[in-house]
């Protein structure tokens, strides 16, 4: 059984209602949060990633943009790392974070599906983790030429079609993991 | 003035008709073989990946599928590399070539614009490259809850939103590249 950890990307103040739209903000939060407190509750690394925007001026360190939404607060053994670029991998101490603990399969959520979400998931599979993309738990806004919940389907869908590598990557609903409901079984079993 | 090379993804018998629906294939052969003529003609390399799906029991190299449309058959200078995942960097030599030849900025073209070129842009991307994504030089097919111009269109302003790296990414049109018309001005002047 490989170990697991769960990626939480960029749920930050900045990028939420009311700073910005984004789909069905609400219930991503609670989603993220229950899934969180699942892994935490069997020892499992939950890792936020979270933008440092210094070079775009934006998500400045501090700033209250780029605080983790208060709902989603890290608790002391969560993991924070920064990253500057779409990709969370990209100069940023996740792989290293991630191999220290031996971590091979990580669960992805978070903001936005076509941008830090993708990007983080196209490296993750270049770098041979098994992926499982939770397909309820990233979100995004409406886009020039669609809205936001066409812009998640059709990720979701491209993401389950990618070749696999060395690694792999599924995408799954939360009740597909046992997330959902009052009686939650052990994603283990899943 | 950096040293630029145009990659080619993955325009195969297999993923074009008769055998495949790509969006304006006819178009796109047309484009791309233009522009790579403009490379050729500056000396700057022209190089194809071409998608060997061995693992998946698809494009097997050899096969029909797998070779490389005929409208758009390398010539004796240009570059062939092989690879296994959406992500042409993925285990391939094409770092390598790159660097060998001290290229810094790369002009991405092919199919399909949601899988192998998006795959192929983000991890240039990671890599540090000056990318310069042809915005009317790649296609795909129909998705299921969109048709293949809506695709385009999404992923064209999606990657020029991208947070640059130490690298950069821009999505140009043929025409803003000097590449319509009668009069083909050099790419060096865009």
């Amino acid at each position: 059984m490989s170990k697991k950890a769960l990626l939480i990307i960029d749920m930050q103040r900045g990028d939420f209602p009311p700073a910005k739209f984004r789909y069905q903000a609400d219930r991503l939060i609670q989603n993220i949060d229950r899934i969180a407190a699942r892994f935490r509750s069997q020892g499992l690394p939950v890792v936020y990633i979270q933008h440092d925007g210094s070079a775009e001026n934006v998500f400045i360190p501090g700033s209250e943009d780029w605080k983790i939404l208060a709902g989603l607060s890290p608790k002391p053994e969560d993991i924070v790392v920064s990253k500057t670029a779409n990709n969370a991998f990209y100069k940023s101490s996740l792989h290293d974070v991630l191999q220290k603990q031996a971590i091979e399969e990580v669960f992805i959520s978070g903001s936005a599906t076509d941008f830090c979400v993708n990007a983080t998931v196209q490296a993750a599979l270049a770098l041979d983790y098994q992926i499982t993309v939770i397909a309820d738990a990233h979100t995004t806004g409406n886009r020039p030429n669609m809205d936001a919940t066409m812009v998640i389907d059709h990720y979701n869908w491209v993401w389950q079609n990618l070749t696999p590598t060395q690694g792999s990557i599924v995408v799954k609903g939360m009740s597909e993991l046992g997330l959902s409901g009052t009686s939650l079984p052990s994603p283990e079993d899943s």
